[in-house]
């Protein structure tokens, strides 16, 4: 808010020089007087961790600012600020845990790690008095860890809905808009180098559940344990629900959804959900996040931004840098996310609470759908609408039959759809997706 | 990020106990407990000053809270922070500038103080080594200006497009979704309360105007002045014109403009503008509020939320009180918003590039597309597309006439145009709007 009295050199350890790391290492020289302009300090990256030195690169780093040893790191005096972008869970635990002793600031964009071992890490920076900094953990370039730790600071969080992985809402939207199949939509999210040779963090669903899990950790003061989140990835969604879901005025997304109930009992799942074409979510496309958050003081909120990317995500790191710098020149300070246990514990997923859609294939005989309502029926499930789309490309004498299906327990369901299952007049298996209203 | 180690208590003085003065209030008693826990500050609202002691009100304060001199907050040595929320220029700046030299944090949701007075202010507060927090000036309860000074603080901002007036956001939504004429839309938004019963400072532009100079100026880092920003209402606005526009692909919003060109030239500008249906800001409505930023690390981001009201304003309000707090108890940061002068200057608004919406009148003859085209391609302005609506309501032997225009200055376009009101075949005033492509 003020004028930085002085500058003050902050030497940067940066471990990992892949694709967000040499987009850290370029925007960081790059805007340099800028960033020392407006907070005063001289970020310099002084030694740069990477597995193989001799590897052609993005950016020019000077050969004797490399090194193959985080180690070199953490030892290093000098060092104030350790930036963590190696990725995966163990070393990267060894590594932050190593710096967090040595008291240097950590900046980490790992999602994994901290989703499954957060706790002992933040924890650990307690006890140790440095703190962790991790924006880029979740959404990319959107300041979204910010606007829940301090944007959004007095407020309860009622609910947050996200869209908060790129691969997997690229390949939904390549899907909708040009009517590719999965395997093909994953395939061109490959070429273009939006999903990894090997999918399957993003498309189970995980990425996106890990980056929840910091999300509600966040938001509710207690650690989500991941074993309590339910994760369902986009590799089950066929083109033909999609279709469907238009028709009825959705677009299906995954979305990670956090939501406490009246009872402070916190609900973390990851799925792809049908959200009504009205709503701003349905039009975040391509290779976007967003992230809607409702707060019982401000409503609702979205934050929308990429979600990936070399340059988005730095953006990120280097607002932690900056974060992390005004710690060393002006002090640490103590706010935003701690484990207050105010409220919230977790909700078994079987008792989670939310509208859906069903897609049976049936026999076209009379007295099937009064079949199929009566064990909804029994079940308190309320059908809310009814299509039986005709001249479908199904087997002879049989046909589609769409449901949308009230407020219902995830547990009811499951079990009418089981029984429905066992109807002789359902030929096959039923496809059922979560519905957000999201009002 | 860490564990508040203590409580402190922090004295509030709160000036103003109007909509948004009685949510604060109201939100800090509700979620005190959550915000100590979050931020380790009890925040003790002490004294609260109103124009009338015997008003009824949404909020009870104890009668020995309140009083009707603000010069009582100043003078109380147990408050740390004085909340201005009284609204107006003269006497906001005369308790702004007295608690700031009486040592006071200040919070402020005046956006007309800012724009107006605001290098004074600042200048002061640097002087007195104290600082103004405020949040709440723009965009309600987005935590815009946090994401401006901290989230985004490594990018050097490109554009900024945002929706920032919920007024005249209503009336735009309420002509475009049920054909009301701007009157009727007005006078609606007055019943519902969106409106003040003198609406002038809304939908002429000027609110939205004080906030895009809030903005520019922190994103650039030099003090916009009023009189450099091209300010235009809703109040010209024409059912006809949003009608035509969504034929041919858009939404008429009024926006804030903030650009930088390649040499360094910021352009602010307030106006209503045509905006591509298929983008976001396109499908903000209501009295929600949206800002679209673009910088050069992070690419394009939005931020979207309520722009108005009693609860999100406050949300903003108690993010800077915790903010505020932080300061006392943790020691004073210098960052983000500096006058660095590193880039940008202003731009004179006739050299202002954009697309244009042409609508002109003109007689049903031939050549008259020819001449006026001849008068538009003589100053080099280019025509991207042209309509000509069969069987509309016009005087006998008129047609209408629109064009989209490529970019060109706002000299250039507004000399064509008095040059084809000059023409005899044309009927009316021309009408003409920006067009923001958003690309």
């Amino acid at each position: 808010m003020m004028i930085p009295q002085e500058t003050r050199t902050v030497r940067v350890g940066l471990a990992g020089l892949g694709n967000v790391g040499a987009g850290v290492y370029k925007n960081v020289g790059r805007n340099s007087a800028l960033i020392q302009k407006r907070t005063g300090a001289d970020l310099q990256i002084k030694r740069v961790v990477v597995r193989n030195l001799t590897k052609a690169r993005d950016v020019e780093v000077p050969a004797d600012a490399l090194s193959t040893d985080w180690r070199e790191l953490v030892n290093d005096a000098e060092i104030d600020i350790i930036v963590e972008l190696i990725g995966g869970v163990d070393e990267a635990f060894e590594l932050v845990s190593t710096a967090l002793q040595a008291k240097k600031i950590v900046v980490t964009g790992n999602k994994a790690l901290l989703a499954e071992r957060g706790q002992e890490l933040f924890a650990l920076a307690e006890k140790c008095g440095v703190p962790i900094y991790f924006e880029a953990a979740v959404a990319g370039g959107i300041p979204i860890i910010q606007t829940l730790q301090e944007g959004l600071v007095g407020n309860r969080i009622q609910s947050i809905h996200g869209i908060i992985n790129g691969t997997c809402n690229y390949i939904l939207t390549r899907m909708t808009q040009a009517g590719l199949g999965y395997k093909e939509a994953l395939q061109e999210a490959q070429d273009k180098g939006y999903a990894e040779a090997d999918p399957t963090l993003d498309v189970s669903g995980w990425d996106a559940a890990h980056k929840a899990i910091i999300l509600a950790s966040l938001s509710y003061g207690f650690w989500i344990n991941p074993a309590d989140v339910y994760v369902e990835g986009v590799d089950r969604v066929e083109l033909l629900d999609i279709r469907y879901a238009e028709r009825m005025g959705y677009a299906v997304k995954l979305l990670g959804v956090i939501r406490a109930d009246g009872s402070g009992r916190v609900e973390v799942r990851v799925q792809p959900s049908l959200v009504p074409r009205s709503h701003l979510l349905a039009s975040v496309n391509g290779s976007f996040n967003a992230v809607v958050v409702k707060g019982d003081v401000v409503g609702e909120t979205l934050f929308y931004g990429r979600g990936a990317g070399q340059d988005p995500t730095s953006s990120s790191v280097i607002s932690d840098l900056c974060d992390a710098a005004a710690s060393l020149i002006y002090g640490f300070r103590h706010s935003g996310f701690v484990p207050h246990g105010l409220y919230g514990k977790p909700k078994p997923v079987d008792e989670t609470v939310s509208h859906y859609y069903l897609r049976l294939l049936v026999d076209d005989v009379p007295g099937v759908l009064a079949q199929v309502a009566t064990l909804l029926g029994e079940r308190k499930i309320g059908i809310s609408s009814v299509m039986q789309p005709e001249g479908e490309d199904t087997p002879p004498g049989s046909i589609p039959l769409l449901m949308m299906l009230h407020d219902a327990p995830l547990k009811a369901v499951k079990d009418a759809i089981s029984a429905i299952q066992g109807l002789s007049c359902v030929r096959e298996k039923a496809v059922w997706m979560r519905v957000e209203p999201l009002d």
